[in-house]
């Protein structure tokens, strides 16, 4: 009896390159929701993608080799969607609609490649950047960020021996069981996984769906990782993301014009999709400002996501705009996302329980909380806040405001002339930890 | 690429027996210690070993079945000393010591097997007996309670998905890894595994191992099993055992005699040992007793492994007859071996710290602490107190007393005889964990 594959350990010990991204599908869903909207209504317009670290004490740079990360982009550079990828992706029903990608849009898809890169290092850390048409560079934001969290995990694990790395994820599946465990005692409670581009490895997000799966069963509702819903039959989940309304904004000739492209974003999402897709991102430039001068018909959306302010003040703050429009919070939907963790799920869980719908997309601190779970003291597996924001949109800068001042992205004097338009009323500075 | 060993996925799902015990070294190094001393003193002599349940609550034959067990045994009778094995024996070097294991001995070994046993179920439980020549039976006890206690965890975990398994091994190995780093907070402490017979399983013990030698590095002094220390270079450690006072005094023909048999017993063994392995095991009658009668040259032994009474008390009366015999502890050494926990370990370190030369030897709750890891409840992962005595010597019925009246075996009326002898001095009944 063999005890050793000797084909597989030789290989093993010969690759040239372990993939972090394997597939295109190995993305989050939304990406493909508004993929079909940019390619459909915006074709020709071109948006730059841009790393942007903002644990600047990081020095990227330093703990990644830059050969490494550049083979790792050109190798997602080389993939392509599989036959059985087209196939799910065309036959899946999603948010209960059966064919939500229309046949020409998914040939269109077949030939698709991510856009070439351009990577400078400076100061320690990567200048990561994704110029060309909207349509290709939008689909850099994940696969980058995954390669770049995971390169960085392998780096810290560089000098592990096989026992500390035993002991790593021991414990570190050990604290996610844990979790598991506390959640399933809320059983109304509805968690998905956002967790793809934060995530410590593709490996740990897969076993993470998987305990989510078996620990709190039907409460999880899904993933956003769109090749992790195929491969283990969950639904694939997510709507749309703060790209739309900036590229939107930056594309805007006037102050009026500005002003009112938040609601003609949603105006195109409509012409899409509907249902529980119908879900609003408030907080692009302020959720204060865009509240007071939403129309009347952005009550009748699904639901909302407030991304960046504290959860309850945040979901109060909208389930009070509801009911001024006339709508009983309790028909609708609050999506909850940012930097949400065990305590504060349970926390805003309790406290809008019976009085909306609501759902927690769970990131970072899920598919990449290490912490303490290290044998030998390194920093390297600590979730660091890195994000890929689109910077311009047809040469023009591009601005995010968020609720949250220390997530507001963009030129400065650009930021200014925004903060003329939306205000910068109930925005306030939180420490951003991932 | 092979993405699955056909050879051994086959193999793994059509085996009859997964074999618990698979080399006769899986054993107690005391075991081979005292083998060698009652084959060349005892070889006449028969003594019957039985397993004793502590533990009655448990019903071990409904739990485990008994084909199973029958195969396991039988599996390990067909077993033999390998060359690899004896040339180790032969060649190791134990206790500072070169060929501690003589020609003859060695050459007898190589054809040695475990003799027949007798099982039957009532109520229950399993009679499990090993009757035959001493030099024989005395090599089942530790097999036959691997054997059990793994067959025990096997039978709990059998309706565990894979998922479950991973967050079990994942949790034990979190806890188990949190141990090390609390020992390793004291340096010079010493410990060393004696958890063979209690063990969760053979790979387990294997991995509980590795995890000390990796995780308090010199202060883990070694293990009892003499095949893991072999396979892993450590030391094989252990001394003497109650079965070897509890014959002799089951021999003797006087009162006179069996209150003297204690000592004769030590004689016997200095004939054979000396340096380190001169350890005495007091409490085979009470402690109190023994060192009440015991002469002067008994202090002149290296150490004592007090077993039975509580570990501070227990050292500590030692301690005072060391003194009283004119003799510095300080030069002398307690070895802790009974029911041992990361808490009284670290209790019973600090107390004697300076004043005693000390070593742990930790068992059932090093090589089977499963408490709080099953992500699905069950009690057949809590390790109970299963021993395996021996209970009579050429007919003659054999006594334990112990200085826990709990933990005392044999014959009622026998017992009785014996305290008349021994007494019942200091005595003092504690629950029985493990």
């Amino acid at each position: 009896m063999t005890r050793t594959d000797i084909a597989r350990r030789v290989y093993n010990h010969t690759w040239k390159l372990d993939p972090i991204v394997r597939s295109l599908l190995d993305t989050d869903f939304y990406k493909l929701l508004m993929l079909q909207m940019i390619w459909g209504m915006y074709p020709k317009v071109d948006a730059t993608f841009s790393l942007i670290n903002r644990k600047t004490t990081v020095r990227l740079a330093d703990e990644i080799d830059e050969q490494e990360l550049r083979a790792q982009l050109d190798h997602a550079r080389t993939l392509r969607f599989s036959k059985k990828e087209m196939i799910w992706l065309g036959g899946n029903t999603f948010y209960g609609r059966k064919q939500i990608f229309s046949p020409e849009f998914l040939a269109w898809l077949e030939g698709f490649q991510l856009p070439e890169y351009e990577l400078r290092k400076k100061d320690g850390q990567f200048e990561l950047e994704f110029p060309g048409p909207w349509m290709y560079t939008t689909m850099w934001e994940i696969p980058a960020l995954a390669i770049i969290n995971e390169l960085r995990s392998r780096a810290a694990m560089k000098s592990f021996a096989p026992f500390a790395l035993d002991v790593l994820y021991a414990r570190a599946k050990a604290k996610m069981w844990d979790k598991t465990e506390r959640l399933k005692k809320l059983p109304d409670i509805r968690i998905s996984d956002f967790g793809t581009r934060r995530r410590h490895s593709f490996l740990w997000q897969r076993w993470c769906v998987e305990a989510l799966k078996e620990g709190i069963g039907e409460a999880f509702t899904g993933t956003s990782n769109v090749k992790l819903a195929m491969d283990t039959d969950l639904e694939a989940l997510g709507t749309n993301a703060h790209e739309l309304p900036m590229v939107l904004a930056a594309l805007t000739d006037s102050e009026e014009e500005l002003r009112r492209s938040p609601y003609h974003v949603l105006q195109d999402w409509q012409r899409y999709y509907g249902g529980n897709l119908l879900i609003v991102l408030p907080d692009a430039f302020g959720t204060a400002s865009f509240l007071r001068d939403a129309p009347d018909w952005v009550a009748d959306w699904t639901g909302f996501r407030p991304d960046s302010a504290p959860p309850i003040e945040g979901g109060e703050r909208i389930m009070a705009w509801w009911r001024q429009k006339g709508k009983d919070p309790r028909t609708k939907l609050l999506i909850f996302s940012d930097g949400l963790e065990v305590e504060s799920i349970i926390e805003t869980y309790r406290h809008f329980e019976g009085k909306v719908r609501m759902s927690f997309g769970w990131g970072t601190n899920l598919t990449n909380d290490f912490e303490g779970c290290a044998p030998i003291p390194t920093d390297g597996l600590n979730a660091i806040s890195l994000v890929c924001k689109v910077t311009s949109a047809d040469g023009r800068p591009a601005v995010k405001l968020s609720d949250n001042p220390a997530k507001a992205t963009g030129d400065p004097r650009e930021i200014d002339r925004y903060l003329r338009v939306f205000g910068d009323k109930e925005r306030v500075r939180q420490a951003v930890k991932v």
